[in-house]
């Protein structure tokens, strides 16, 4: 079966990759780190580190036009990109846009696009600085970030160990409840616009404030955020980190779900585990550091939802204290 | 009439990009520079600087996989996006890939696309730092660079000054002389892939080891790569440097049209003057350096080919010293 890890391990093996000198960090995280350089080595008395990464946000399959307004596909193509650079605990400072788009919509279609980005950029303090358009059949769109970190402090997907408390921010599965009313109800208007749920799914907020405070001062030991959902995110740090983890299934931030959705079979836990785009940041705390963790940071609630431990299982803990196996059903681009 | 331009123009009054702090040089050069910075402010001591671009490669749009080997989709999709980090004047670093394609191209297709891909990282000594993948009906790939260049030494498009020499790498036309190969006799084999027109369309040289070479001992004023076609790209660079130019017909370097493809009415001077994709440096040399510039730097021909004046007209002039206006009829993505 492929899968996108497959496919990524084959592109790695495949193309000079191997970190070294000023690449810190190379594939396998939520960005690259790079160091400062001169003339390829490492430049002295630099205080920062970048942090350097790129995101697509392809027409039919991370928007339908159909269903989402292009101010949203502007907004959200930025917003995703930069929720990558605050799971290292960064801050992001220029971006590069590649706009590829059919000439029918250079209209209003194109104009409110570029009014959703640039209500980001404003918000995430993020500078334009090139990229190129062209004319093709489909919206595709690539985004790249450059970010800023503190030298030696961004927070790797690789650093949980066992003993260490898992934390998540916000609430998870508010992004997924929002794409199931759009799918249902068509473009959305009106109240349904304006519903938490909605926003969250057209409007996500990079954690970006919470993962620089969480980095600066040395408080997480690994971090990603969840844009393919809990379980697939949780379940990449658990890898890269060679740990296991229980989770806590009553600690999950959960949303309420309508009583209609309900009857056809969507409950508020399965969104939290499985639902993909919230952009919440899921972080690995040692325990000696988790009373520093207050319950919320600028509005956003934090929320202790389960800990590592040894081995490679990740399991959900029950009411009643039963486990089960939790398996990685979030978002994979090639299963 | 849309025009790329306006859609860049559209795009940079919408977005925020005003260059300013760290952000030496923002949208309209081939590439953005970046001075390294220090929690937001431009770091003291450091002897570099960064350059960031990205660049698209579409199906139907940049490349057909009817004609075009999936070996070269994967180099070239690189190497014309290192070809802009060459007119900096800058050194390539580490790069990120964004890959869009279809489900039944991970197979071979995948393979040689790699395979293509990892030749021109390890010819020209770039790593590849991240990225992600993604599944689309089209192949669509986005490609982002950083690279080096000594502290204030990037070459602008916007330094050109009356008086100036305009001087040309290489060979103009052999890129777009290869399309029209492969577009007349389909996907190339044998004595026609070897022959230099399909080498230069499918494995283009961007002009690294040039462009740092100029950069380095500040010869040039201006430069930008041949992407669009001469006639385009030079236009862009009076248009930057307010200036115009006087081109010589007969020294342009062009390439020898076989006798089928002249009857079919292609000339050497019109693939020279308009032909996309050679990738060559068109750069301007202060007059008093011009005896510094040699007849050709490490195998690559450089050739003086015209003058900039006064004014932003830009002209050809024939054997015989008639003027004429040069319009540019390069590449354009909206026209």
């Amino acid at each position: 079966m492929t899968t996108e890890a497959t496919l990524i391990e084959k592109i790695r093996r495949a193309i000079p990759s191997r970190p070294g000198g000023f690449l810190r960090l190379g594939i396998g995280d939520d960005a690259a780190v790079l160091r400062s350089f001169t003339r390829g080595r490492p430049a002295r008395g630099v205080l920062s580190d970048w942090v350097f990464t790129s995101d697509s946000f392809l027409e039919g399959v991370h928007f339908l036009p159909s269903r989402h307004p292009s101010r949203a596909v502007g907004y959200k193509a930025l917003a995703r990109a930069l929720s990558d650079i605050a799971a290292m605990g960064a801050v992001p400072r220029v971006f590069l846009l590649n706009l590829a788009f059919p000439q029918k919509l250079t209209g209003s279609w194109l104009d409110q696009f570029l009014g959703g980005m640039a209500r980001a950029a404003r918000n995430f303090r993020v500078v334009l600085a090139g990229g190129d358009i062209s004319q093709f059949p489909f919206v595709a769109i690539s985004i790249a970030v450059l970010g800023e970190v503190p030298a030696g402090k961004a927070v790797k997907r690789s650093g949980a160990r066992p003993g260490d408390l898992l934390f998540v921010s916000g609430t998870l599965g508010a992004a997924q409840l929002g794409l199931e009313l759009i799918l249902r109800q068509g473009k959305p208007t009106g109240s349904l616009l304006r519903s938490p749920a909605l926003q969250t799914h057209l409007f996500p907020n990079p954690r970006l404030e919470l993962g620089a405070w969480l980095a600066d001062r040395g408080l997480v030991s690994a971090m990603i955020d969840t844009s393919d959902g809990f379980s697939t995110d949780l379940a990449r740090l658990c890898q890269a980190s060679r740990v296991g983890v229980r989770v806590w299934a009553d600690r999950l931030p959960g949303v309420q779900v309508p009583l209609g959705l309900r009857r056809k079979g969507l409950s508020s836990l399965e969104l939290a585990l499985h639902g993909g785009e919230d952009y919440e940041l899921v972080f690995a705390v040692p325990s000696r550091l988790a009373r520093r963790i207050p319950s919320s940071h600028r509005g956003v609630r934090l929320t202790q939802v389960g800990e590592f431990v040894r081995g490679r299982e990740v399991r959900l803990i029950d009411s009643v204290d039963r486990a089960s196996k939790l398996a990685p059903r979030g978002w994979d681009h090639f299963r």
